[in-house]
């Protein structure tokens, strides 16, 4: 059996180590969607483009299947489908822009899909050449560049999933699956301005662990959050939950969480919980970090702290602000958080509805992606 | 919003709090598929029977729909099903017999609908009555009753499950799913007698913790344990997990886990963790230690044991046997555990592939679900 797996035991020797953009077709739906008006108010994934990006993988016929463009419709799935009862699937999130000067670009496409490989290795999904995988993207993106919407923060938003397509009744290991790529053109996830959110920490719930997966983007750990969010919202009317594992911070809803504020020692200092393996490894988590340091005008840290260090905080008002950080919203200004019944509030500017550092984070990312600063290594243009 | 929503906050006021049978309406397919062989030699989930059970959910639409029996075929689930991203599924297990006094019973199923709530409510999704959906299960089964094998060992197994029906690409409340049943005839677990399995224990991944989310039957605690049985596999051809929480043994593979020793104290006992949240709640876990109490000839305990107790038990020769407990096993011996490098031999019957306690509570759950003993509490009668 061994000699059969490679070092990792999660490629098939003998199949294709990877699907090739050089293998793509293209099939083309008869007809296609009307586009919204100029002026469409777009929800958050409410609509869904012409085309996606699908390939099969099969064990007993080669592994990885040529990838395909094809209209994006609905699945035949058995009711045994193994995905529905074992979560056997994963999922990213990114985004296209059409920039100032009228470009297409995908930010930082390679970090999402190095990520969806360890969710791969999790789930015993094959691995994929992350590059091959972006190529076939950028395919996928000249087809429905006409879904951008050709306004100020907006942008087609980007959802890479695998799921395992076995039809089985036990957990066993995975022989087919699939990995497909859908679009969805989306406004600024803020339409009228910065509406920072709530928070509840629930003592009683852990999100993730260490030695657990919780730095994996995998499904389960998200479905089995939706009790504890919801307990918050009817308790307290808060929007997210902030996760303690124990009483260290974690994350914030399915956001990473920074914390602008004056530690003890008296310094500025933007922090961030480290990725210890509870932590998403977040690609906008990341960006925010390395544009923070170039400032050098505060500490930037990544570094464990404790929920009674941030009310101690916000007691003594040392905490300039809070935000979460993620591909949707880029930036979700914190207004308060709930603790054992105690509300804190963190400063919020009243009229933008966030703080100076986060408005400035912000307004960097959107430059970024409007193509107006250049940073070749997170810009891909397609 | 408060006053929407109950004490727990799960239910809907004002839409159904639970579908009921009285509801059930009935689908007639136009053709049924061709009944197995007499001799037929089944793989566990192999085959599916003719109907399934479906019972919708949609919050703006009055809560829970009728209940459906209706053909057993593939689902259209759209891409952005949430189900297929997030993880918002559970799924239970349990089985329906042919007693030798030819009564089509279903063991203990109150056990599995009560459990699938406390995943419902894990979830967000909306409770039902225990007993409403063990009355349209009965139905299901007085269908399909000729799908039941006439043949020692066989049974019919019963797969509930729910998933979200939202199409969305952003985590939030669910407020369409879908509870369905599908049925498969299943032969004996070990057709040609037990075949003892061996475990590995990986001192680097925990399945669960503390205020987590482990004694749920949700998908989420599944798919990602397939990385490490399949690293155990690949290094020493090892079949299942013994998943330690730190050191403490929690669960084997997907089955609750047993030893059988003579413990430090110079006891005779049967030994299993307690409930702590790490731990599911099997309903063969509650019918064994039922059981092995009222025999009253050695001491039965719910309490925690480390792995190190476990491998001084064995160089110490103080173990007699250790088996997993689990719906479609019932019981599985197991052979060896392997924990950083070394094998611990746990002793089996060379012949008989199985201990003798193991071999006893095979049979006496056996005789349960064959009529031969009488339970009243335990046997549904269809």
């Amino acid at each position: 059996m061994l000699g059969l797996f490679n070092r990792t035991g999660m490629r098939f020797m003998g199949t294709k180590q990877s699907f090739h953009k050089s293998d793509l077709t293209f099939q083309e739906r008869p007809n296609l969607k009307p586009k919204p008006a100029a002026d469409h108010q777009y929800t958050f994934g409410g609509l869904s483009t012409d085309y996606m990006l699908e390939i099969n993988y099969d064990v007993h016929n080669g592994g990885w299947q040529r990838p395909l463009i094809k209209a994006n419709e609905p699945f035949e799935l058995d009711p045994a489908n193994a995905t529905l009862h074992y979560s056997i699937e994963c999922f990213e999130g990114l985004k296209a822009y059409i920039t100032h000067d009228d470009r297409t670009m995908l930010f930082r496409p390679d970090k999402n899909f190095e990520r969806m490989n360890s969710s791969h290795r999790q789930l015993g999904f094959p691995e994929f050449n992350p590059k091959e995988m972006t190529e076939c993207l950028k395919e996928l993106i000249k087809i429905e560049k006409e879904w951008i919407p050709r306004r100020p923060m907006h942008s087609l938003y980007v959802r890479p999933t695998s799921i395992c397509m076995d039809d089985r009744l036990s957990l066993s290991k995975v022989e087919k699956m699939k990995t497909f790529i859908i679009l969805s053109p989306v406004g600024p996830y803020y339409p009228r301005g910065f509406v920072p959110v709530k928070l509840y920490c629930d003592t009683n719930t852990v999100r993730a662990w260490p030695q657990g997966f919780g730095d994996k983007k995998i499904g389960g750990n998200y479905g089995p959050t939706l009790r504890t969010s919801r307990m918050g919202n009817l308790k307290f009317g808060t929007d997210q939950v902030l996760w303690l594992l124990h009483d260290w911070v974690t994350e914030a809803g399915t956001m990473n969480f920074f914390v602008f504020w004056k530690n003890e020692e008296g310094e500025d200092e933007l922090i961030t919980p480290p990725l210890d393996g509870t932590i998403l490894p977040g690609v906008t988590r990341d960006s925010i970090l390395t544009l923070t340091k170039e400032l050098r005008q505060f500490k930037v840290s990544t570094r464990p702290f404790k929920i009674q260090e941030l009310m101690k905080a916000c007691t003594e008002k040392r905490v300039y602000e809070a935000f979460g950080a993620g591909t949707a919203a880029i930036v979700s200004p914190v207004q308060s958080f709930v603790y054992d019944n105690v509300t804190y509030e963190i400063p919020v500017d009243k009229e933008k509805g966030a703080g100076k550092l986060t408005q400035r984070i912000l307004q960097m990312m959107l430059d970024l992606q409007d193509g107006k600063t250049n940073r070749p290594e997170w810009q891909f243009y397609v």
